[in-house]
């Protein structure tokens, strides 16, 4: 069930056999780079999702690079990243069932591990899993900052789930997620900054009243790479979260800055190389990625460096690169690289990662081959 | 990279974790019947599409209910299928590149394999990959009747390259490749009518071509779940490569039938079952399904069994079960079953199958555990 690797270490580029998931190592650092160099600036901690790369490889350089640790959304997630060598993990997400309890319950006697909770049913949940199994779990209160996903009302609902997880002797009470996903893709810089000017403001409410309370949240952690720097210089969020940051997908690339040009503080670091296996008309290619290679529910992949050119009609492992707006033609063969709609969900799709370093050169190699060692981590 | 299996065969149905990618046997079992008995009836084979279910134990059930054998979409997917005990496989697509053609030819000396070739220079990729490893590849021509994704000019241009095919001695010509992708979910009878009599209609006239050149094609292949019948009843094909009916996803149930009623031939049999994990006020559910659990392609997965109830917003690992126009009510922990939108990339999505006897009833319990032998086949 897991597929052998498209290439060896060394390789040159073009014997990477498609369809496969390259990431440019160099972009990949400079991004890691300047995402802890704006956390160390602003003064926050910076605590990258894992599910975007589902890789303790990639996670490491970021440790490495000054993250406290990273973030998951799923137990089975924290397995394989402590198993890969990460040792402080927040689970920015609700877990109930004692299966799953238990699984936690164990994985924080070999790492630091928290859990996020909104309700009361579920404290208790993971207070008899504690119990059950002699640990003490940090617990973080999740609060809705305007996401209207999970998430307790900000204020005095709140304080109450941080009072009943402080007098639980299996819990700890960890802090506050604030995490406001909706705002991350809104396009201009003035509906960001307002989404999260919100959430600033309920969730500095909510601190005020658990400091007055005696309950002072070691973690108030949220963000993404939509909006880290308005997280990161607002004075009441310690820890930043951002995920995608690491490889920049066609999505966010979307994203508008003040002025109004693209957002390019990240490169793109992640592409699926793919290979041409039809020419049926001159003006439409078909490749060998469709929609079991590259999600598609961020909008499509965008062929790069192929001017008017734009992948269209995914079936299960055909994509069409319609060149009718191109003068770009493509051969039997050739190789086509794809910008990720949606990083996350794509990379779900794939065993391995090939990082090559000298991306887009002629000296272009593999440079290591990494599994994507939580992918399928649903559980 | 495998994830343990959600359950242990034996378990009653409220013990398997969640998510899990279950399969109602008892359903699953009568569509494989009702397309066998109708291929039977009409006089036609049935090579019924792998990468549905990219599984060699649902794909054995196929060919013990008289299936010749199996279609896959990838070489890696044939390589799954063979491997798990099918003994024909044909492999529907365009394969280019040299490593991919040797596993083919290696694959065709431990199996009956066939391939599509739709271009002079694929044909002669294939031919050499024959030679080179000493094998002779059966190699079907595709035509495009209709799809716009790959294929040939059906007519003359088809008899060109059967007459290529037939020239070498790596290869035998193995017959045509003639699949409407597009018809299959065109929403009334009317419009797939339409659709699969033009496919008949040139499919038709190759044919008559292909004799009159003395190369008459062993395999005539095509048909979707949404078709089979059309061309079925066509005189035209020999072979239907329907994939879908084993399963029914939501998309296929939204055709219509020629009396405008949903097209219920065949029974939902797979669902994704979830859980509760956050209810934030009474009419918003979060469970613990989203994009890296079920694909949204074509539309969002329905949850079954709760009138008025629709799955909204997914993101990476939540979906919201949004219940504001239903009375129903959840709790946490409580199961939601949720009919996949479409099938094949939801299925790409898990490791394993859970098989469950006797599903719906008090006395539902798992039979199976079956791997989803081919996921991430995508080389």
């Amino acid at each position: 069930m897991t597929m052998p690797p498209p290439a060896r270490v060394g390789d040159p580029f073009a014997e990477i056999d498609t369809p496969a998931l390259v990431i440019d190592l160099d972009a990949m650092e400079r991004n890691i780079a300047r995402l802890a160099a704006f956390a160390s600036s602003a003064g926050v901690k910076l605590r990258p999702h894992a599910k975007t790369h589902k890789s303790p490889d990639v996670g490491r350089l970021q440790v490495a690079a000054g993250a406290v640790g990273l973030c998951c959304q799923k137990v089975s997630e924290a397995e394989a990243m402590v198993a890969g060598g990460i040792a402080d993990v927040l689970v920015s997400n609700e877990v109930f069932g004692a299966r799953k309890l238990d699984r936690l319950a164990a994985l924080s006697r070999r790492a630091r591990i928290a859990v996020c909770a909104d309700n009361v049913e579920a404290i208790e949940a993971i207070a008899a899993a504690g119990a059950r199994n002699g640990v003490r779990i940090n617990t973080l209160v999740e609060i809705d900052v305007g996401a209207n996903r999970c998430g307790i009302t900000p204020g005095e609902p709140a304080v109450a789930l941080a009072r009943l997880i402080a007098t639980k002797p299996s819990l700890s009470f960890g802090g506050l997620q604030a995490y406001q996903g909706r705002a991350q893709h809104l396009r201009s810089l003035g509906e960001r900054r307002a989404a999260i000017d919100h959430a600033i403001e309920v969730t500095r409410r909510t601190v005020d009243l658990l400091k007055a309370a005696g309950l002072p949240p070691a973690i108030v952690g949220g963000a993404g790479t939509g909006t880290y720097d308005l997280e990161g210089s607002s004075g009441v969020y310690t820890e930043l979260q951002a995920g995608s940051y690491v490889f920049m997908d066609a999505d966010y690339g979307r994203n508008k800055r003040a002025d109004g040009k693209p957002y390019d503080t990240f490169e793109h670091a992640l592409f699926v190389v793919a290979a041409v296996m039809s020419v049926p008309v001159p003006e439409r290619a078909v490749i060998d990625a469709g929609l079991k290679t590259c999600s598609t529910d961020a909008g499509m992949p965008e062929p790069r460096g192929i001017d008017g050119a734009t992948y269209i009609r995914p079936s299960d492992e055909h994509g069409i690169i319609d060149l009718s707006k191109s003068n770009h033609r493509l051969a039997l063969g050739d190789r086509v690289a794809l910008i990720p709609g949606h990083c996350d969900p794509t990379v779900n799709l794939h065993d391995w990662y090939v990082g090559v370093r000298g991306y887009g050169t002629d000296a272009a190699r593999v440079e290591c081959l990494w599994p994507v060692a939580a992918r399928g981590a649903i559980f």
